[in-house]
């Protein structure tokens, strides 16, 4: 493995990064045709033989998928992760391969290195991503070395690389324009940190949905925490102690955990969530309908996310092509309840 | 691998069944001298090889060990789900060891076969089961085949084999004894049906702590239905409509949900969980402490138990020899919250 081509100094030889070589490879054509020539002039030069053919020299395919993912908190328990491993494996099986799962380290480094080791080790045909975040380490580490990746979850930058993403705007946009049908204007947000690609995805539904609604945001409707009930809960007291005329009657979410914080801290004022002050939250997590008021939230299609993950990687490793669609936004659904459709006094 | 002498065929020809053949090989001293003869003569007449001692002789370990489980239905979330794999891939991972995971078959057969060829096929050294059943045909089938594994969850019958498992009986039995000295003396309990190996475990912690109390249990007092709210709500709302003397003033669940069912059917009848009906749940799952009012409930120490299942296994596959405990009940710990301590009328 070591002695082999890489896409990086494929990269190096013609002056150009690698997600451009990665691009004229893949026949991605957004690249100029004096790039494109330089790069393949590199190619030939180096006898660079692109991954999926070297890939396909091998002797044995050892019909393994890496996966990987953070661990949720001591307080939260990942709704979606049985689903997802679930569709993932199975999807896997029918095809005679498997999924082997290794530890997330928070240790970039550590984490990278895990990765390659695993690959370079031949453990693993290739991984599937959890998630990218800005700059991610491993993703631009998979690219440079030209291992081969599906992700849950879009390039942050120019990066290409095939992948499935929930659009996550279009989720909170479908609960923003619910909550402007019931009536409301002054509606809060619990947002997440401004370093989190998927938070600032989902935000962008908000604004678009408030601005074609004529409706000025005001800036102290936005708070940010992590994800979690506490944050919920304080950044909801805080919302609902604004001056009168700012005081929101309406709460969108960034996950279901941060919408039972809130609708706690509403109930703490005296005041009932679903009736008074609506919430949203998104997930859906299993809890979410068995909340008091039930609680309207966004719902991923997460088994099917898994299955086309697996199966689109699978082909892509037994054939060396990508199947359409290579990247692809998946649509999430809004499922209304009664936290936004109490009676209101 | 076909041609290896097995287990079974020991059992054959010296007449007995493979559970003491391996209680034999294995130094169990529960067999008596006569039987222990016949095993070892009909080892050495078939050149059988102990599976640790063919292991060692096998030219590559593949350092992966196989993980399977039953999904969660879509209304629930496992909770310790996240938390028992990262533990297990965290350790295995500092000894160069992987989890495979697999799909859980709910045709039996099936099942079998898909343990059988993983090994056979030389892909995984071992599985850890992730529970045990009454007459459980994977444990049958690994038994006979001699293939390595460990299990959470304890034998339902005389097998041996090593195993970590929860002392869910201890638990029920902590939570009984909680209600009891709250003075409680009508405990209703949300039992899961008969055929529950696990469940049948808890229940023996309540007849337990009750017959200690000298508290004579009316059969109407236990209700059985599978693990989830709406069970848990309908069954609650039969206890409650039991006629007055008889009313239970406090309800044990097996699990969470069931115990947030049961919340919301103590609500309907204007009651107030935790000060009219205290209400204990199993599992602590993380919603537990979000509950309205908060869950008093039985946690698993999981990352405990996922790391040990793993070690041991690991330090068996390495050497051929178990480590001690071989076999190990573990404590759960009683959560006290509201549900069972609000004030009550």
């Amino acid at each position: 493995m070591s002695k082999q081509v890489t896409l990086k100094m494929v990269a190096n030889k013609a002056g150009v990064s690698y997600q451009t070589v990665s691009k004229v490879i893949n026949n991605k054509a957004t690249v100029s045709p004096e790039t494109e020539e330089r790069v393949m002039d590199a190619v030939r030069k180096l006898g660079y033989i692109p991954n999926h053919t070297a890939k396909s020299l091998r002797l044995q395919r050892t019909k393994t998928i890496g996966y990987s993912w953070e661990p949720s908190p001591p307080d939260q328990t990942n709704p979606i992760l049985d689903e997802f491993l679930q569709s993932m494996f199975r999807t896997a099986e029918v095809y005679g391969y498997y999924l082997l799962c290794f530890p997330f380290h928070h240790k970039e480094q550590k984490q990278v290195e895990t990765y390659r080791s695993l690959y370079e080790a031949g453990r693993v045909d290739g991984f599937i991503l959890s998630r990218v975040n800005y700059d991610d380490p491993c993703v631009n580490s998979l690219l440079e070395s030209d291992v081969p990746f599906i992700a849950f979850g879009r390039p942050a930058d120019a990066s290409f690389f095939p992948y499935i993403d929930v659009d996550g705007a279009l989720g909170i946009k479908m609960a923003t324009n619910h909550l402007l049908n019931l009536g409301h204007t002054k509606i809060g947000v619990l947002a997440w940190p401004e370093d989190s690609r998927v938070g600032n995805n989902r935000m962008e539904g908000y604004f678009s949905a408030m601005n074609e609604a004529g409706i000025v945001v005001d800036d102290d409707w936005i708070r940010r925490g992590e994800g979690n009930f506490d944050t919920g809960n304080w950044l909801t007291t805080n919302l609902l102690e604004l001056h009168g005329a700012k005081t929101p009657t309406a709460i969108i979410a960034m996950n279901d955990l941060m919408a039972i914080g809130a609708m706690t801290a509403i109930r703490s004022k005296g005041l009932e969530p679903g009736r008074d002050v609506a919430v949203t939250g998104f997930d859906d997590t299993p809890t979410a309908r068995f909340l008091n008021p039930p609680l309207t939230t966004i719902r991923q299609p997460v088994i099917e996310i898994g299955k086309n993950l697996m199966f689109r990687f699978i082909k892509y490793l037994e054939t060396g092509r990508y199947i359409e669609p290579v990247c692809e936004l998946v649509a999430p659904e809004l499922i209304i309840r009664e936290s936004t459709t109490g009676k209101r006094r």
